[in-house]
């Protein structure tokens, strides 16, 4: 960071001590303090270098992600790293590569379907990466909709094996990540058939390709998908396509920790609770929104610096033109998305708790919170993937025309983060389950079973249906209980409705199908509601540091008077706030927009991410955009000559009107 | 179109006549031939195939495009197409290219901007291509703010030349089209400064390369400022980065239409009204939302038949999946895009409409409708463009997973479509204009000044304030006048509520910059009128073919109560509407749903779009896509091999735990 700092006047308006912003930020001392020295180590290591990325030809990039998956592993294996450094340095290494899905889901598989004795086969070759792993479960005609996949690993009673076999053309395996060019290794998801009978659908350790060679076995044919959206991109990654011509494992493959094949034959369930596979859920999509978080973090990030370099109109006497940051339009776009990245931050902080709740209870047989802990995860990494998605784009257009630039980094940002929005759970899928959670806490309600959790506020419907907002100045949607209730009015109000409009049909299947539309938004509503009050109990904690918690109520605020001015319309038709106190709110909300301006830089700054890990000219901690805008095009592959390579062919002739005689 | 048609069953429960269908959509039987001839010829010549656009790296994709230009201009000539039928063919080749510029922003800022003499010297050059030119405005620091640029035009009345000059880093022009590797010339758009004063922004022609051997001539220094958003896309185009060191140019290469230099040095204007300027705008931007009408339709299209195609959940009794097209989560998305789309296109029609009346009244100096022509054009164009970029990106969603692929068409699509946010003036930047307008306008009511055109509704604001939604079972909500009464009152109101606010400011600039947010959404409900209005005229003509006019109200009324439910905030804070009537117009855009839902393949067929040109596997038309998937990935670089390149390099050495010794 040496030179001039172009933002430091900027970071002189801050008002709260950022080095405790930091912290609060991380989640703890320890998490900081890991995260900035393994960011670091990869910011200063040139083998990490990503700018070319979008240059790249498919191939080229390809094996430079290859190259850099094992100098990470050597440099893990090398500095004996511990597995949360290693998982950091993966982190900040900042490429969706095969290792993603070796340690995110083959390890994982392995560990939680796996017998102890299968593991104690399996764990240690994966552990050293002696053999590399994918997760072989969605086909090319079957994604959401798991029971549907095709495969099928049939029992050979004579040969003591399963046959695993892609019966149609859309049975193929399709997207798995590593597959295609690099696993050894797969975890594949087929219909379990012993003695002609189908016991759904189950999971299958099978071996890819040879150890010597790297050549598929016989029976595999397995390839590369194709270019994705995006420029580097997951093209990084070999999502592959994978057909089985009756490939024979051995009956031990199976991954037999939930349930059993027997040497005769015979299927038989084991007595671990199914219920565990609800904790690996939780694990999975707590994990999804803190990426959410970071994501949407890095685009704020780099969005609002460059809103304070960039300038644009309002010169006066030949000054300076307005820094963009300084428009309320700008803010009105950019800060309701920097504090989308604080809530979803604190809301992912929590989920780890409830994930350590559900690990907890699960361990003494207790399920009674898992449907709503599922509901609640479901949601949230519905909702958050969204928001960082569409967050991601607005911040890209927040940068004008050179946002469109590669060199931005946002391009690539959102291209490698929108398909979070599909895998795991498509987002309306996952609302649509939600949706059903609600209904059915509804209609217990008065039943005796008493809503916990998220959810505990349906208790209280009676009194949510008829209360009514009391906010008569705009201070008064500064008070946390005030919002609270706002949020959870209108949400169970939504949930209510729902329920009535669907009473009115004979068959309630047919109902929900008519009126999904309406389920979706009330399970947005409810989603909202958990984000909200997740934020304001964050600020009923003890949080160090000068102006700390102060800027955060603000942030909170921003979050919260955001969604109720964008959302209005159904605060306004469940009754719950007049147009007068929706008003208010936006004079609140304008209001926070001005103590949050001075502070702008140094809350994105309090993210600690070095100019690597942003990959952003226009994010560049100085400010010095620029020249460096300026070097950066004098490496784009068509600035190697000053004549373009097809002058001679294709342009001279035209110009000389001598194309009649041109080979085209 | 050989082989088996698998939507066929979907084709047969149309029931409309699609022929007729196709004329409406193209605006006249003449204009649908030719489009229809055109693009079948692009598409049936391998000349112009696009597919491995996604694939090919930087300098490759350059070179096929130049390639691709030449020959499309080989055949314009040999075929001596029509200036429409070579417009349309450049069209149907789908790609950005430096003639994109040459023909729709150099040629014309010659015709608008020269003096007879100068065209008469210049044109018959650009015509035959022996020139090629750019319009060099935009500067790497200054954008939506013209009147900011650095660049300098000083007159040297000793040579008789002028001098042009980037004065700084932040003067380069930076992002013009062609401007890279191509043009021989360019229109610059610099300070003219005569005698010391600065008399603002002017354009000049300035050659930039020799034309013997296209190298820059001395004092100018250009480039490409190097990859963007996208797997092809944008990349074709040589955007580019050109500085000027004190070049000098003759004194007739200042375009001298409005104003001349003369010989003394002596700054004049001509009797040529400046107003002018506004016609070749509201000629650009209606061409921008006819282009918005079609990416949105390609997209629209592409997700509607693979929405057939594909199945998922819903399978009872080992019978197939549910079509997803018939979950109403998905037509709750996919219609109203669908609606917008054609929306878009009527819209656009009445505003080629508009730019002959403008026209005309110009052509007898009649400037009294340019204002509200103006705002006008300047909120559709806002409008239009970023409903479509995001509507894009929403189709490419409801394809699932399979719609990340390039191969859906859709990653490019949203690429090459989405600059139209940013470009021709940024879409906030323009609604801000539009605030303006409607600020003016409502200070004038009383004043005895009429409103005219689409703010003719203003003169009965009264009215329109107090008047209350008559609605009062679904069907009401099909009433033309009551639902034009309903986004009449809903925008007059909001900008009456504006005008009110901005009152209490004693300095209306600091007003209406503190209150932006909301004259940005008072000008959208003013531009969505506007469409809604436009699409109702339309439907009040005679529209023959069976069915057609029918299925356009259907159309028309999921695309304004789709807005009104999306907006359902904005008319309740008013008033005009009750809750309850916001839920009636629920409850008939639900039925106009299934209304739609027989016709939806039809209404894409409608579009008559070749394969070719959709360049979409999900979109194809005969919805074979799992085949032609399967096909399409075979074709990418990394399944040039089995093994992929980096294997004996990165991989062995790490699945045979020899990191140590491995050079990486």
């Amino acid at each position: 960071m040496a030179g001039v700092d172009y933002l430091a006047d900027e970071r002189n308006k801050a008002e709260f001590d950022v080095d405790s912003m930091k912290i609060v930020w991380a989640g703890s001392r320890h998490t900081f303090e890991v995260a900035d020295r393994i960011s670091k180590l990869v910011a200063n290591d040139p083998a990490f270098r990503k700018d070319d990325r979008p240059m790249l030809p498919r191939k080229e990039l390809f094996k430079n992600t290859l190259r850099k998956a094992a100098y990470a592993w050597k440099l893990i294996t090398e500095l004996r790293l511990s597995e949360e450094e290693a998982s950091k340095l993966r982190f900040f290494v900042d490429e969706p590569a095969y290792t993603d899905l070796h340690w995110g889901m083959f390890v994982p598989a392995l560990k939680g379907q796996c017998t102890d004795e299968q593991q104690s086969k399996w764990l240690p070759l994966a552990y050293k990466m002696q053999i590399i792993g994918c997760y072989a479960q969605t086909e090319l005609g079957h994604g959401s909709n798991v029971q549907g996949l095709e495969t099928t690993a049939t029992f050979d009673p004579q040969t003591d094996e399963f046959v695993i076999h892609s019966p149609t053309l859309t049975s193929s395996k399709w997207w798995p990540g590593g597959l295609g060019k690099v696993s050894t290794h797969a975890v594949v998801y087929a219909r379990l058939i012993t003695d002609g009978k189908d016991h759904g659908v189950h999971g299958f350790i099978v071996q890819l390709r040879s150890m010597e060679d790297h050549k598929p076995l016989p029976g595999i044919t397995v390839g590369d998908i194709g270019m994705k959206f995006g420029n580097g991109a997951y093209n990084t990654m070999d999502n592959g396509v994978l057909t089985l011509d009756h490939v024979r494992i051995p009956r031990d493959q199976m991954m037999m920790r939930v349930s059993q094949v027997t040497r005769e034959g015979k299927y038989k369930q084991s007595d671990v609770p199914r219920q565990l596979v609800y904790g690996t859920m939780v694990y999975v999509r707590q994990k999804i929104v803190a990426d959410a978080s970071c994501a949407l973090s890095k685009a704020v990030c780099i969005a609002t610096r460059y809103s304070a370099v960039r300038r644009q109109f309002g010169s006066q006497n030949g000054g300076p033109e307005t820094q963009v940051i300084d428009y309320k339009t700008q803010q009105n776009r950019l800060f309701p998305l920097l504090a989308s990245a604080y809530a979803f931050r604190f809301v992912g902080e929590w989920l780890k708790w409830l994930y350590t709740d559900v690990t907890q209870r699960l361990a003494v047989n207790d399920f009674s919170t898992l449907p709503e802990a599922h509901a609640c995860t479901a949601g949230l990494k519905s909702l958050t993937t969204t928001a960082t998605a569409d967050g991601i784009e607005e911040c890209r257009k927040l940068c004008g025309g050179h946002g469109y630039l590669c060199t931005s980094g946002l391009p690539e940002l959102f291209a490698v983060y929108v398909p979070a929005c599909t895998y795991e759970g498509d987002n309306i899928v996952l609302l649509l389950q939600v949706a059903r959670f609600l209904m059915k806490t509804v209609s217990q309600i008065g039943s005796g079973k008493q809503p916990v959790g998220t959810i505990a506020y349906m208790g209280r419907v009676e009194h949510l249906l008829k209360s009514r907002c009391s906010v008569q100045r705009a201070e008064d949607w500064l008070n946390p209980s005030q919002v609270l209730e706002a949020f959870e009015a209108r949400a169970a109000r939504m949930s209510v409705s729902c329920a009535q409009n669907l009473s009115k049909f004979s068959n309630p299947e047919e109902g929900f199908a008519e009126l999904s539309a309406d389920l979706v938004e009330a399970a947005v509503a409810h989603c909202q509601l958990i984000v909200v009050s997740k934020f304001l109990d964050k600020l009923q904690q003890d949080i160090p540091g000068k102006g700390v918690k102060q800027l955060l109520q603000a942030v909170c605020g921003i979050y919260y008077l955001s969604l109720l001015h964008k959302h209005q319309g159904e605060f306004l038709a469940t009754s719950y706030i007049t147009p007068k106190q929706a008003a208010l709110a936006s004079d609140q909300l304008r209001a926070l927009y001005s103590k949050v301006r001075p502070n702008a830089i140094a809350l994105v700054d309090s993210f600690n991410y070095t100019d690597h890990f942003l990959g952003s000219i226009l994010g560049c901690y100085d400010g010095n955009v620029y020249p460096k805008l300026y070097e950066a095009a004098k490496k784009d592959p068509l600035n190697d000559t000053v004549v373009p390579d097809g002058y001679h062919e294709y342009l001279k002739p035209l110009l000389k009107q001598q194309l009649h005689s041109a080979k085209l």
